[in-house]
């Protein structure tokens, strides 16, 4: 099997008209640059990584960049040296300079790649997490790249890790298939929406049985107050509430704030201040324990997630499943986490995104952590009525995927509806969406 | 006078082809994402950010994506609110998920800023650098986005630093116009180059009278250690060597490597490991000390330097000019440098890089550090005559810049011939290169 060709489509959904998604710094539109890996026998892998709206044609033009690298390889080349393929992606002597290994070049590297592990998942009709818990330690081993890491995990290390867990690992695959894993909702307290929709939200989300609920904070302390007052009165001392900043705080305020949200129990803060600023988070970890501080949907690569943990910055590593390179990349940030005794709670708040990450974090379970105490898997309640086999939610858990690949191929209708721009939501007769042209202007 | 229009243009010289600027990790042909701000006047802006080769069509399309929040401006409005500007580029609610602050969409908002001070600067019939020093403290810090900094700098504490200086500066003003700035060469020792091609080029620079020489080291001790010997034995024990490894050791190693190679008293090391490795190098500067360790042309942003700088990393800034977002962002990190005690020596390795870092070294010297102790500015002689206003070395320093400016703009001709694709170096009868056609698809 043979890759013949890579086909890249802009599709973006308008969210922004009704705040979905709206936070401190961010009221995007949910889009994808979403990549098809084609060939020659007529199989396809599919990957997409998530962006903000405008600015997706960078991405995908970064992809059409990369794509050379990855035509005309067998599915049996790539499985045989997929850390070279990985490298070939992020050490190109010329498009390194753009990074390296970090923002729009490596966001499309990890579509690409991801595409690539789509295509193998189904190739083994197996789902994602199956393919890679089937995998050997060695095998797993050879498809990262450790370049920049050896102060911290050494391949010999991360096999020592992977063994570990391998005689018990069949009782927790019987039981991820059997009940799932355990989520959390964000989509209750988006900073847009109004107090009268949270407080019914969360309500609603009680009900349903959800134990974990986040709520966005601001720069307005007061307001920041008011709903943690308001998420907390409806959930109960017992329920766990998670703060999210997205980044809209420098160090010091976010130690004097979070010393007086303190009040209201928070978990975790998430995204206190820039994703960049591992010694920043490493001040607020300190100044505001036992309150934990969790980030990583902006983090960059493996470099970063390697200093947060050796900082002692982080009390939570929430990797995101396509900013990074790929499931190649999010294994190596993994198997760090392990190394450091630090909970894996993967991001998912974007399109795609939940489906990505129910893999991810239930091979996490199956073959490296072996527990699920302080872990949940992020889950919010957007646009998965365009994927072909979208997340299953049962009793607020992920079901365990069953359908073989990553669970991230769109109905063909939802693509051509929402491509941009000349899908029919944000053109044709019945558009419910419109162009901002000045905005979005890549000509 | 309002701007208008905002045009670029992606311009490519083929030096892959003779190894110029070849080193551990890049081979490539240095190129520009080349941004013309257009006014009602008649009056233009240029600015460009530098590239490595393929991907440059990313870089010219992330401005394309950013120009609409310049295009309708004035001047006059532009000068009253820089640090708005500059927000409004770098917090875009949709793009900023893209970065933030870093890679593709910086290196753009780099390119589109610098031409904006451009045109500033040709308003006021001032070079950069005497536009820099003729503002007054206060007008310098409202052009700089404290984000993220106040742990380290606050704009009271930068109006310190800038304030200290002023009533001396008249003097230092008067010397860099007699004898410029002091300068090192980068331009000997390239990675691809062959011994019997370093030593002349070394012979030569002596000759010069270059007293700082750079080599490039690379993963082979023994070739590096062969090179550090053919240079120390040339240059004599008081030249002044300066090591550069381009990222291509992890951090073991690369205090493997330094402990051998200290026999040739090297005066620094150059990105010994991953630009994102704030803890790494300064792992590295405990064990190589008393050599020092510089990095700084792929650090992507304000919040890693200033990181660089309170971990005790550098000893050395190496800030770049349009890698980081344009002189509003180069200003804050100077200033970090300056209040942590580090000496600037900018980066230059590139094309039109020296034309832009001549005026920072110049303006850091009169208005920021008052001293030349430690201090020299990256030259390489690569493509100088390309420019309308081309750097002039005299006697191993940098003459002071007299022409309106940022010294950036390019010849009409030059242009022409090397835009890519469509150029006569490219594709005419003439060509002296070829387009790569797998490898430079953007379609």
């Amino acid at each position: 099997m043979k890759i013949t060709g890579v086909r890249v489509r802009d599709i973006r959904f308008p969210t922004s008209r009704n705040l979905d998604g709206s936070d401190a710094l961010n009221v995007g539109d949910y889009s994808a640059t979403y990549v098809i890996v084609e060939t020659d026998g007529g199989a396809s892998g599919h990957g997409l990584t998530f962006t903000n709206g405008r600015g997706n044609e960078l991405t995908v033009a970064a992809v059409h960049a990369l794509r050379h690298h990855v035509i005309g390889l067998t599915l049996d080349e790539i499985k045989a040296d997929m850390r070279g393929l990985y490298r070939k992606l992020t050490v190109d002597p010329q498009l390194r300079w753009l990074g390296p290994e970090k923002g729009i070049l490596h966001m499309a590297t990890g579509a690409l790649l991801n595409a690539v592990w789509d295509l193998w998942a189904k190739a083994e009709r197996k789902p994602l997490w199956k393919l890679l818990v089937d995998l050997t330690p060695e095998q797993l081993v050879s498809t990262i790249d450790f370049s920049y890491l050896s102060d911290a995990l050494t391949a010999e290390q991360a096999l020592e890790l992977l063994r570990k867990q391998q005689p018990t690992r069949a009782a927790r695959e019987a039981e991820m298939r059997a009940q799932g894993y355990p989520a959390y909702t964000t989509s209750t307290g988006w900073l847009g929406y109004s107090d009268e929709k949270v407080r019914r939200l969360c309500e609603e989300a009680v009900a349903a049985g959800w134990t974990h609920l986040k709520m966005k904070v601001g720069q307005d302390l007061e307001m920041n107050r008011r709903r943690a007052g308001l998420i907390r009165s409806i959930i109960g001392p017992k329920g766990r509430l998670m703060m999210d900043a997205n980044q809209c705080w420098d160090v010091p305020e976010a130690i004097r704030q979070m010393h007086s949200l303190a009040e209201f129990d928070p978990w975790w803060i998430e995204e206190p201040t820039s994703p960049d600023d591992v010694l920043g988070h490493a001040a607020i970890a300190r100044e505001v324990a036992p309150i934990r501080v969790a980030t990583g949907e902006a983090c960059q690569n493996r470099v970063i997630f390697k200093q947060l943990l050796q900082a002692g910055a982080i009390g939570f590593c929430q990797v995101d499943s396509c900013r990074v390179g790929g499931v190649n990349e999010v294994l190596s940030i993994m198997l760090l986490a392990t190394r450091f005794g630090i909970p894996i709670c993967p991001h998912a708040g974007g399109v795609g995104l939940c489906e990505y990450v129910q893999h991810l974090a239930i091979f996490d379970y199956i073959a490296l952590s072996g527990t699920l105490e302080d872990r949940v898997c992020e889950y919010v309640d957007h646009l998965h009525e365009h994927f072909v086999d979208p997340v299953r939610i049962v009793n607020g858990r992920y079901a365990a995927p069953t359908a073989p690949g990553y669970s991230i191929t769109m109905k063909a209708q939802s693509l051509a509806d929402y491509e941009f721009p000349g899908g029919r939501e944000w053109r044709g007769p019945g558009a419910t969406a419109t162009v901002d042209r000045a905005a979005s202007n890549s000509a």
